[in-house]
């Protein structure tokens, strides 16, 4: 391993680490020192990496965008695939410490001074997106306005995710989910292709599986 | 005034005073201080009233249960009340700092120690008793799981509002509320009770409106 190659692991190394120091304690709760001796590391090789406890957390807060992949695996609906991404996204989030992170990051009111709406709107165009392939693809009611749709898929995930984790620690994400998703595409989707949709709540853990056995990396 | 009356009130004002600073700076960033300099008490007097910022914050926390009301005014449809005790809370939030530092202090992981599944199964109950209330008055699909609605509704909404205070400090709070309500609402009701149903963004504001004209104190 040359010394480039070395350096962007260590980064990665770090980031991952402090997504998860973010997941426990939050912007405020977390100290860069929980990150470095997490991953091994001195104080003064992790400032060759950041410069700041803020920068971290925005590469940490950025991560969740990374995750978004659409189309996953192409369907003949785009509204499942549209599903299909979120159901990933959720199933993800149950395991993935970085991803929890982040999330947190995006959710916590604070003085971090952190752009919290980057994440938000981030999500508001890849519904959008989504939507428009749909709408493109007749598979919409006519009078469904993309924007507010989007958005509010955004609105509740979020607000859904947060129960489940004060509930239940996350476990029953994927149902919770695909209950919200069972009860909104009705009043999105025409009847032909609703009928065709799965929105299950193991959704999220098929296409994963589906998309290793295609040799496709979406981790 | 008497000694007890002056007692209940400088009480109420130290918890309003408690619910403006948990909203501007969430449980980890507030201090006691804070409180009692803005209620004009020493630091003696407010610890007679209360034991320590936990037990202030578990009172504050639980105040967003008091200002829930079913019905409000009775409706002919059940899901009217439902829609209608929804949406006046929505707009109570937009001007109420201490429903705020409520929601704040819901919403927040922190190492705060209060329970933060209450205020959850609160709604929970609160939305299952009016859906209940529905199902029994026969305004459902026959299909509708009330604890999955009741409990899908609770994450939504407190999504939603998240959103609105990121994107415009709440000041869309009423119209994002109304457009998930318009996208759920079609897959829980029947045609007949949905179509007299107001789920409009002035709803909150109409309700408390004609709730003074009719001399009913909601506040």
């Amino acid at each position: 391993m040359g010394q480039q190659e070395r350096s962007i692991r260590t980064r990665r190394l770090i980031v991952e680490a402090a997504g998860a120091v973010f997941a426990e304690h939050g912007f405020d709760g977390a100290t860069i020192s929980d990150v470095y001796t997490r991953v091994g590391l001195t104080k003064g090789a992790f400032y060759y990496y950041f410069a700041s406890k803020e920068e971290l957390a925005a590469v940490v807060l950025d991560s969740q965008m990374a995750e978004v992949r659409y189309p996953i695996i192409p369907r003949p609906t785009k509204l499942q695939e549209l599903v299909d991404s979120g159901m990933v996204f959720v199933h993800r989030l149950r395991h993935d410490p970085m991803l929890q992170g982040s999330i947190r990051l995006s959710l916590e009111q604070g003085a971090h001074g952190l752009d919290q709406r980057k994440p938000f709107v981030g999500w508001f165009e890849h519904n959008r997106r989504g939507l428009m392939d749909a709408q493109r693809n007749g598979e919409l009611h006519p009078h469904v306005d993309l924007d507010d749709v989007a958005e509010m898929f955004v609105g509740s995930f979020s607000g859904i995710q947060l129960v489940s984790q004060v509930m239940t620690g996350r476990a029953d994400v994927e149902r919770r989910i695909s209950v919200l998703l069972q009860h909104l595409l009705p009043t999105i989707a025409l009847p032909g292709p609703l009928a065709k949709l799965d929105m299950t709540e193991s959704r999220g853990a098929q296409v994963l599986k589906e998309a290793a056995e295609l040799g496709l990396t979406v981790s």
